[in-house]
């Protein structure tokens, strides 16, 4: 049996059984029970950074399986021959389902109306901007980029979709444009919905130039990483009442109380939840079992980085 | 030449020129230049309830175009032998739009991001609903209820319909069925969408009864008219925190200042914006071109009640 440890007892509920496997629940804090035997360890969702040193107490550790796509700490401390595999495809649909959330919200401008029910206020009838008839540019063509094209088709709208390199399209876009495109296809462009993954190519590449060919009134979404949108150059752009934005990303982040983006008008902020809903338990323990189950039976692993 | 007069000059750029028809400005206001010649005209969007006793100054008049889905109060002013017609269709995509923007921004919390980006808080990490895995119930498949259905389907969701009788499916939901089955599919529900047309039968429809066969937790977004939706029972189930609610139509609409649905526990509410977006006029214009150049060539209208 290979004895694996989860970060909570409803973790247990959901993923269990799974043939050759046992399931223990450990949440990374303090040492675990029979230490020694155990060779797979989950690290908990939230919070699991500053408890990382505990895997210092698993001294026959083969794997850390995470629950999220990011993994840069956990590699900083893992001891030489451990695998790390990590949650890539769990925050797919939640991630691009806020996507989706925020373009709409932002276009229809949802925050005023919230604002208004604060006053117990009935705003007389104006327009709005609708998502139909809309160019939107899905800014990285990968598995979340896919997933936002999909939710985004059926809203009468013209997707288009940008990864690092053209190629051929699919279903959803007729073809991907390479990064390198960017310049004539800013100008055409209402909505970006940025989800490339942060790399020194990426760093900043919404940036001054960026930002000024998009035309006036364009909404810029983000729900990559906050260092993919250069801030100040956002601040500028949207203070001047040019571009809008829709940000679960930040940076810096978490977002200081005195940072003038809180406040730059028509910028909507929430606080990285894009992968934060009901849609992770489900998908996250259909992960488990597949890379447990492959795990116990030598078979290959997903997602090890 | 059919004399056509439209309600801004907005409109006779978009609309024109058509084959047989001459447009000109009037928008209700005063009487008409060459009134006796007017036989077609096309009322204000917003603002024309008011002013239909202008049409008193048309007396050849012979059709009346509405920009609105309603005619209620266009319907009772009219002479007779003037014929009206409405503009069903034009507000399916705004609409649908808008159904689907206030279930996201209700079950991934925006309001509360809203609230606290005016605190310039950054809440922590915390779960939110997701759309993904919900099972969603369409009431009303008319053709709003379709393109809700449409713009539903690829966020993983379970989408099933409701009409007033059970009928075969489409390419959307395997069978649509009758309103006599609700008790059956209210307590299977995570979101109820209403897109009912209001009418003795669907008045109150969504009544206390129909909110306590829904599970804990269950939203409910109202894009049909306020009546349809019993308020003083909504406010009851939202109150103990049983329901959310997320509704673009209200009853009272407009609601006063005072009315305990304002800070009710979990609901969302819109002043009635659901056709009102760019979406709208696009559209609108495409209904003008058909209607008057099928008047002017004697064809059959669409759309007349």
């Amino acid at each position: 049996m290979t004895l694996v440890t989860l970060p909570g007892q409803e973790w247990v509920d959901l993923v269990g059984p799974i043939s050759g496997v046992e399931l223990v629940v450990w949440d990374l804090d303090g040492v675990p029970d029979r230490a020694d035997e155990i060779t797979v360890v989950v690290p908990p969702y939230i919070g699991a950074g500053a408890r990382l040193g505990a895997l210092a107490h698993v001294p026959n550790l083969e794997l850390v399986q995470l629950l999220t796509a990011g993994y840069d700490d956990v590699q900083a401390v893992l001891p030489d021959g451990v695998r790390l595999a990590n949650a890539t495809g769990v925050h797919d649909a939640s991630t691009a389902e806020l996507a989706v959330a925020l373009t709409l919200a932002s276009l229809r401008d949802l925050p005023d109306f919230v604002a208004a029910q604060r006053e117990r206020t009935w705003l007389p009838t104006s327009f709005h901007q609708a998502l139909a008839d809309k160019r939107v540019l899905v800014l990285g063509y990968g598995a979340i980029g896919r997933a936002i094209a999909a939710r985004l088709t059926p809203f009468e709208v013209q997707v288009s979709a940008v990864a690092s390199r053209a190629r051929a399209g699919d279903e959803l876009v007729r073809s991907v444009h390479g990064v390198d495109e960017l310049p004539d296809l800013l100008p055409r462009q209402d909505v970006v919905i940025a989800i490339v993954p942060l790399s020194e190519h990426t760093r900043g590449l919404v940036d001054d130039a960026f930002l000024a060919a998009l035309p006036d009134g364009a909404l810029v979404v983000n729900v990559a990483r906050g260092g993919v949108v250069d801030t100040d150059a956002l601040v500028r752009h949207a203070s001047a009442g040019r571009i809008r934005a829709a940000l679960d990303v930040t940076d810096p982040e978490p977002l200081p109380r005195d940072h003038p983006l809180w406040t730059t008008p028509g910028v909507l902020i929430t606080p990285h939840v894009g992968g934060a809903s009901t849609a992770f338990m489900p998908r996250a323990a259909r992960l488990l079992q597949e890379q447990l189950g492959a795990y116990a039976a030598g078979r290959p692993l997903r997602n090890l980085v």
